[in-house]
């Protein structure tokens, strides 16, 4: 257990958040900032742009020095740009926020601590840079061993079509119910919700599954750890990373998203989508190795694109066909509420 | 073209070696030395030891500087310790190889390059520190594309029996039938064999099907790259390095390998192997969604343990079991031959 505590330790990140949007004019580049907004709004104070034309999340707008009276302890970097770089334009800002005494935190390709003017800045004022791509030191290599406590992961029929969403909705409605539950990330934006995690795709293949068993250790039989899930087992790119996470989860219970309407691997049109029907076998059928009672516990589809009325129908003829519970967790509704009960098995 | 230029660069060995086997007085320790001497034995000038009771390998025993008069580049650290480590009665030795004009070739867990006395000789004598567990910068993401030329992957039913000696006498065999053929090399020994080729367990998970993809480029259409497996997609630690492997390698053929008696996951007493029948149907199930044209070459039975009579006995029992060739590639004989036929498809 020491070594669990010391990796969790490296990525404990400090809250509240003053989220920097930078000098983006699309909301589409600020969606970790909007995920914080969403899914962790008591822990962010304010939010800071360095243009006037900058969006806004609509969340008070405050200088460094506000924020950390504020109570803030980090300015997190919530915008990305097609390289993932660290823009000049946004130096002032960060070294403000250093100066004022509040942590940076980032999950862009470009990490703040091979920023010179940034580690000088940071050692001076003593504070640290913080990137939550950079996996902790100290992962082991996954030893199968069936851990105590219940686990829910999110898998898909591809990247980017509401894994992430899907987690935290099922545990925000599991906490809701009353259940023990923890959101477990692996990506950098839930890891930044969290507040924790493990940067999944970051991690050497070989500690892969262990990187996943460190992220969901023992816990009371009771405990649900909803882990989000990355990837996919058919993306021609990706499936490593959602194989060792499948296998170091041990999930009792797996929740397959997709997009309906997406037929292909979003920018590989030369590969088709597993059917649904696919997405559960292939997934019960590896993740049986490390769990052999593993189940589905549901589809949720990502109907962003819908009608009300076209979702709540297309819900029950896939349930219909499937034989699962099928919902939008985002949508919420009864077909959400059976698709807990079902994760749950109190259906 | 060229980022697959600049990778391989990087792990391009200079030969010939001499290798050391320190002061190691158990064979098991030395694999890494015994494959180099059985598979690389033109490339190998002589063997270093730094005590009068180490093993030898049988070849002449040579100082670093009559190594390097006889042409040799480099030394190979050829022999492992329970914790991966340089040990210091292994200084003197490494020393006077930089000393006397080689460079020095590790796989261990502990890197050449974190040595301080190392680097500072190897910088006073313009000396390389290559360590083949560091995987060359710049990989980049799979793409999915197919890639003209055949390849062959080595895959099996569990870790360290037999992959990288199957692909090594499969390839050796096609060379002998005047194929145009490569060896690709994918862990430690087998890159210190070939002189190149990328350590796979030690790429990081999102990048390692892309890995795989670099490792065997476009070729010309009757040219095969054969590819040693690392892991089984049934290994509950690695079948991330595994999958990643099988999705970037998109090979035509699979030879599928096992070590007979071998019933559970070596240091896994938990986990069962699968059969062979499952071990070759989830290979190529995964493997079709990067080649749909993938299929069983055959199987490679590690018979060390059997009798002539019984190993033939056995091939012949499970080849008409599975229905593809069975043999084990060190014995040789007209098992191999047929299973070459097959995977050559001129049977």
């Amino acid at each position: 257990m020491n070594s669990t505590a010391n990796v969790f330790a490296a990525l404990d990140l400090p809250q509240p958040y003053l989220l920097f949007i930078g000098d983006t004019t699309e909301a589409g580049y600020a969606k970790t900032a909007f995920g914080l907004r969403d899914w962790a709004r008591d822990r962010c104070v304010g939010e800071l742009a360095c243009s006037p034309d900058a969006i806004t999340l609509g969340l008070p707008k405050l200088t460094p020095a506000q924020a950390r009276a504020l109570g803030a302890r980090s300015m997190v970097i919530g915008v990305a740009n097609a390289g993932g770089r660290i823009l000049d334009s946004w130096m002032p800002s960060l070294l403000e926020a250093l100066e004022a005494g509040l942590d940076l935190v980032a999950g862009m390709h470009m990490r703040l601590a091979d920023t010179p003017a940034l580690t000088a800045a940071a050692e001076r004022h003593g504070r640290r840079l913080i990137d939550v791509r950079t996996p902790p030191r100290g992962i082991p290599t996954a030893t199968g061993r069936k851990r105590s406590g219940k686990r829910l992961l999110a898998v898909g029929t591809d990247c980017a079509l509401g894994k992430k969403y899907t987690a935290l909705a099922i545990a925000r409605a599991f906490k809701q119910r009353g259940v023990n539950v923890d959101f477990r990330a692996t990506g950098q934006t839930g890891i930044m919700i969290a507040g924790r995690g493990m940067p999944m795709d970051a991690v050497v293949s070989d500690f892969e599954a262990g990187a996943a068993e460190v992220l969901s250790p023992d816990a009371a039989p009771d405990h649900w750890d909803v882990i989000e899930g990355q990837g996919s087992l058919f993306h021609p790119s990706y499936a490593a990373v959602s194989l060792g996470l499948l296998h170091g989860s041990q999930p009792d219970v797996i929740v397959v998203c997709h997009e309906p309407g997406r037929t292909h691997v979003m920018g590989l049109p030369d590969f088709p989508l597993p059917s649904l029907e696919e997405a559960i076998d292939l997934n019960l059928r590896l993740g049986r190795r490390t769990n052999p009672a593993i189940r589905c516990g549901g589809v949720s589809l990502n109907t962003s694109q819908l009608s009300q009325a076209q979702a709540r129908a297309l819900f029950a003829a896939e349930s219909k066909r499937l034989g699962v519970p099928v919902a939008d967790p985002i949508r919420g509704g009864e077909e959400f509420e059976r698709l807990l009960d079902h994760c749950l098995r109190i259906d």
